[in-house]
């Protein structure tokens, strides 16, 4: 049984830039070997999330029109009391998406659909240069 | 240390079709004669989810009619541009409620509350054949 | 590879209680002298939730303000119906939210930023004696 832990490092634009991590993450998987485990994925701080898709550009405009909706941007929140760096909203839709996602591996690659990538989600309120750690465990 | 990794092939209607797959994991779980360690359910594709709910026929009701609320399926999505299928509702859902769970294994049982089951929801509008991934780890 | 699993409690007052529960997860992972692999917490029951945010007061009430609005507890819900326990938004809440959390953890330490930390949040409609699961797997 092997452990590989491992970071991904990426420059968002923010403000809900959702980008694909599926090519990072299967080059880390290639390189470890591993043909059978689980493969955790992420995001360092409290304004981002990681979640499937189908990495096609009409989600790519749906996501963030409805987490306007839900959860708006346009609205001051409690958070934006303590610090006063008007990001409440990105707080709050990265505790719902949450940071962290696990994929099972078998037979050497991610058991993701044909239609399904995993991707990382900005929500904060300016561009950020972003951590994302990978770890596979596995034989 | 081992690791199994099995597949469930379910059939569903579709439209926030929910099922309980928690007697199919116990299935894989004694077969495996694993008794501590990690279970992860995985659904592949990116239109379903997998979470936790009591099983029960007032929640199976709640739960799409929340979602038609948070996220109406009679609303046109720049996604239903692309392919014309008419799914983006399915897709916003799936990417929210996430494809992935995991749940610790201990003296031989999964770590769940007695009114707690695992669930798949298929989010997509019409019925599919459904693969879900289980895979233990453990010894 | 070594796997330990330990159980935290917690005394909770309910409606959408946030609980720090790091501090907790850190003395499991010291005491565990596990250097690499995957910690995960699971909340034993469904109408709570496990999830990371920052800490601080304003989103201790941003967040159940927006539970509020997304899925408001003065609702009749068809859970409630079945157990007339008014507890529907809480199951709904948990669903959404979901029961489980992964961790990698890397050089002996959860890989958290600066201000994430782990909560645990009581959906539940009244106070709550709560049980966590904390699994940590690896070397």
């Amino acid at each position: 049984m092997k452990i590989i832990t491992q970071e991904i490092q990426k420059k968002t634009k923010g403000n809900c830039d959702i980008i694909d991590i599926t090519g990072d993450i299967n080059d880390i998987l290639i390189k470890s070997g591993i043909k059978e485990g689980l493969c955790t994925a992420f995001s360092v701080g409290s304004t981002a999330g990681i979640t499937t898709i189908e990495y096609e550009p009409g989600l790519l405009k749906d996501i963030p029109k409805l987490l306007d909706k839900l959860i708006p941007s346009a609205v001051r929140y409690n958070h934006d009391d303590t610090w006063g760096d008007g990001n409440g909203h990105s707080h709050l839709r990265s505790a719902l998406f949450k940071t962290s996602l696990s994929i099972p591996i078998y037979k050497g690659e991610l058991t993701l659909g044909t239609w399904q990538q995993v991707v990382f989600i900005d929500f904060d309120n300016r561009s950020r240069n972003r951590r994302i750690i990978v770890q596979i465990m596995g034989e």
